[in-house]
């Protein structure tokens, strides 16, 4: 397995999207760059969804403009037609678009259903497409549903496919609630992985219930080499407040380097900026390996 | 990989051996009492080593005697002969003997090399075949010493086939400090299982850097199918204070049942099991699985 695998940051969006407390525009840029300077270069920074609804990503297009003069490649989130437009106005070059592979949580998430969803998104990759913009496909609720329970994996094939017809460059696949588990996460790389090419997929697992890392492991087994994660864990997951979010990049990089797998992550610097933003959240980072490193900092100082 | 898969339950020793608070004969037995019922009939229960060296293990004897009238099978730590025989006063029918696979641990842990250590348990080993008194080995250090850095896997096959033709009927590798990933984790048990039948090895994994999951299902691959661990991840690491400890068996019993394994645990009484020991603690579990239940609960109240 000791080949190359793509890490996509997506703390300061889907991470800080999920934590109570909202983080400063200013404070979001000095993040991103802590992050592309500890060798994270592609990060999701923002979206374009409402300030009313979603206060934490709030000023997105500043954060995305004060982060463009950096080596990087930045992903905002882009829910409809309106958010394409402000995000091409902020000069957004990749941006993402997500649909659920469960009908009760595209019910209770966007209120229509995964079809409606789709074609709800269809204008907005018709118009990346014209305007040379990537698009990336989240898909989230792919290893079970708050309201549905189990999930199909042919559910999940069928929106990958879709996806990917309409000319998304990468699926990236969401145990959103975490209770995922490694052979059916194996199983479901297998299953997908035979209608969208592995090199063409993303894992984006959260830790609620400690199984990301197995999960993604046992993901990589099946050729997949792109992952997703937040910085500290960032993200709690808001059907069971209190609980772990996204899988730590901490972590993933402590197993990736473990197998052989060089990231180019700086762990210090990770470690640092991880720290500056748990204190801007005034709660120490959830990631098992910040939390043993910052344990045996405090013992050596 | 939905065969059986047994698990020792060691939070009452190794958990509780390095938690700050030493807590009561009567809570540790009580403790006991709500893992077997929980579905836990295997439980290291107690230490016979110095009540100075090892407060938190004092009144192991009693311990022993006060859960002897349930069903299931108690095993207790025994470093040298004069615990050897405290652990038969109190009636041991199963007894567990500990070296390291690294010279630096060995020296720091009980100060003599590890041939050393072999000799001096030997006589235990031949007292206890003589009595009928089954032996468990651990080895600690199998896949990193915080002292000697990397482990070679031959050192681990080396301790492993002495303790197994010694008599041991199970060898628990242990990861004491938490360092491995699970590549490694399964090399090793592909290394091991080449002198120690697999039926015959256990693997005993620290979540320190939140990869013991990903580990046991990486060595889960090589057929090894018993796994110590910890209700509510109870236990530090000497060598990281306030890093994680043993894998919690809520994460480990999260992650088989998934996998199809039943394990015969109920999660609610294993959950109540470990709210109760981090109450007395006077800090919440570490185990994720218990994180978010207690959330959940906590949301539903």
């Amino acid at each position: 397995m000791s080949d190359r695998v793509s890490i996509i940051e997506v703390g300061p969006r889907d991470g800080l999207q999920n934590e109570k407390t909202p983080i400063s525009v200013a404070d979001r840029i000095a993040f991103v760059e802590r992050l592309i300077d500890a060798g994270l270069p592609k990060v999701e920074v923002g979206a374009f969804v409402s300030p009313k609804a979603v206060p934490q990503m709030m000023g997105s297009a500043e954060v995305l403009r004060g982060v463009s003069h950096l080596r990087g490649e930045f992903h905002v989130l882009v829910p409809n037609e309106k958010g394409y437009e402000a995000s091409q106005a902020a000069g957004a070059k990749v941006i993402a678009v997500f649909a659920s592979a469960s009908e009760g949580f595209s019910r209770a998430n966007i209120n229509c259903s995964v079809a409606e969803s789709i074609e709800r998104f269809k204008p907005v990759l018709a118009r990346a497409k014209a305007d040379g913009i990537k698009v990336r496909g989240y898909i989230s609720c792919v290893l079970g549903c708050p309201f549905d329970g189990e999930v199909e994996p042919q559910a999940v094939v069928n929106v990958a496919r879709t996806l990917f017809d309409l000319g998304c460059y990468e699926i990236s696949l969401g145990d959103t609630i975490g209770v995922g588990t490694p052979v059916k996460a194996r199983e479901l790389m297998r299953a997908v992985g035979g209608s969208v090419p592995a090199a063409n997929l993303a894992m984006h697992f959260h830790d609620t219930y400690g199984q990301a890392l197995a999960n993604l492991y046992a993901g990589m087994e099946e050729g997949v080499r792109v992952i997703d994660s937040a910085a500290g864990g960032l993200g709690g997951c808001p059907y069971a407040p209190g609980a772990t979010g996204n899988v730590a990049t901490e972590d993933v990089v402590y197993m990736l380097e473990g197998m052989g797998i060089r990231t180019g992550v700086d762990m210090e610097k990770l470690l640092a900026a991880t720290n500056e933003v748990a204190a801007l959240l005034g709660r120490p980072p959830v990631s098992r390996v910040a939390s043993a490193l910052n344990a045996k900092k405090k013992r050596a100082s």
